[in-house]
């Protein structure tokens, strides 16, 4: 899905001159050229690399190093290495041991998605007004750091930068832990009770349908900061907890109320990233 | 906003011959009546109600019990007292001492809404294919909950029956424990991560924008189930927790699978709900 809509998108606006899809799975590839994602494809990295401006790898956050890896042989001096994956400290410390592989590699996170996978869930505005988290590290060169802005950008993100381990404990918060409250409430309910959920748990349980495989991948790698989040809000549902066991009618209302305040605030900072314009018009990347 | 979204669908389809909006504030029924939701309105219960074929109470679960017994004085053969709150043991536990009033009370709820109210937020459509949860008691009387069944199905419900315990420990688990798990998130995070939050957070967090008065109602209305509904929970994140502390790969995807199965489950209930007929289309209640 993401390898997909950000190939549609680079097609639709004719930003690269071409999109070439690299993949172990040959009739996965064919589907994702006849789905437009794609101008051509090929199951071999060493016809892919050595004729690529920019390679962005699009697998699931385990294997994401091994396959930056995988391109070492065949980088080239105006190569850019990104990546998509939800998690960034893992991947970014399996390259420190690979400094010339690494001078060409931007780790980057466009925080969009769904709970889909799949090219067929691609599409061409997926990204659009998105946030995208690069995390270069010291010895990143700064040309390939502004070659990396470049390129988000021109899918339609807005680009921010972090450390890789500020990344994981953001995104623990944002979306990891989310994910997993999502399918510890999918789990608590009898089936007999589903008919009668409404909207608050047709929203609050949409991400469960995500790949198992993903998320476990994504929660393995991203370990230290989802159980740390995770007890934050364990000591938040205790509170809450003592507030209604004791029936303390006044505490349980301002409790809601900073939630209340809280989800203004998101919807706030969300509001003016939308306002915000785009900084980087959809454009060659040369 | 629920109360508006009945009379404006009444109106809409003719279902009555009039929609009487009784309330406190003046300028609020004004409001509700240029709106549509509303012919007329009054902020006397005993001009409204002798002249009234059924009584819909909309306020508050805390209000609700007092609101129809102050109906007690001008009750008439024919009336029927229905109600639209989210919990409902305690409501009908305060009638049963005026066995003479609780004859012409069916109470109700309809499961539609929104992290909205006020009429603003009302629509004609909201009921449209929605569950409404019924709970006669041993002495309601066969007609009324006829009646009862009728007017809850010409405003689009599909309608069920269950005892009042057992509805509020089914909505503890669909609706309830779901929004304090919505508000906790929303306060178990910084608000600098706020901007890096995607479409997870977005729609977990949705119903923590709840009026918190309101809430702290329902929760103190039925909090014995919410209890156990979130010790049920919190096992379910205990037992997560422990899988992702012993990185167990397999198991967390077990894990998730049952989650994702879970999900897959609410769906096909809530398909086979909208592919359902509709058992009455807009009719008289007469």
């Amino acid at each position: 899905m993401i390898g997909g809509s950000i190939g549609k998108y680079l097609r639709e606006q004719g930003i690269a001159d071409e999109v070439v899809g690299v993949g172990r799975d040959h009739s996965r590839l064919a589907l994702a050229q006849s789905l437009g994602a794609v101008d051509s494809f090929t199951t071999r990295f060493e016809e892919a690399i050595p004729r690529s401006r920019v390679v962005v790898i699009c697998t699931p956050v385990d294997r994401i190093a091994s396959d930056i890896l995988r391109c070492e042989p065949f980088v080239h001096d105006d190569l850019l290495i990104t990546d998509a994956g939800s998690t960034k400290f893992k991947i970014v410390d399996a390259l420190s041991g690979h400094p010339a592989l690494a001078r060409h590699v931007v780790c980057a996170h466009p925080i969009a998605g769904s709970e889909k996978s799949g090219v067929e869930a691609a599409r061409a505005n997926l990204f659009a007004r998105s946030l995208c988290v690069l995390t270069p590290t010291d010895s990143t060169p700064l040309e390939l750091c502004d070659l990396a802005r470049k390129f988000w950008s021109s899918v339609g993100c807005h680009v921010e930068t972090m450390a890789p381990r500020v990344h994981d404990e953001v995104l623990a918060q944002m979306s990891h832990v989310p994910h997993v409250l999502a399918a510890a409430l999918a789990r608590s309910v009898p089936a007999s009770s589903l008919p009668f959920g409404g909207g608050a748990f047709r929203d609050m349980t949409r991400v469960a349908a995500a790949d198992p495989s993903l998320w476990t991948s994504i929660l393995l790698q991203n370990r230290e900061a989802v159980l740390q989040t995770l007890d934050l809000y364990l000591r938040n549902l205790d509170d809450f907890r003592r507030l209604l066991d004791s029936a303390d009618s006044e505490d349980l209302n301002a409790w809601w109320h900073q939630a209340k305040a809280q989800r203004g605030l998101f919807e706030r900072a969300h509001q003016q990233l939308s306002d915000q314009p785009k900084l980087h018009s959809a454009e060659s990347l040369d």
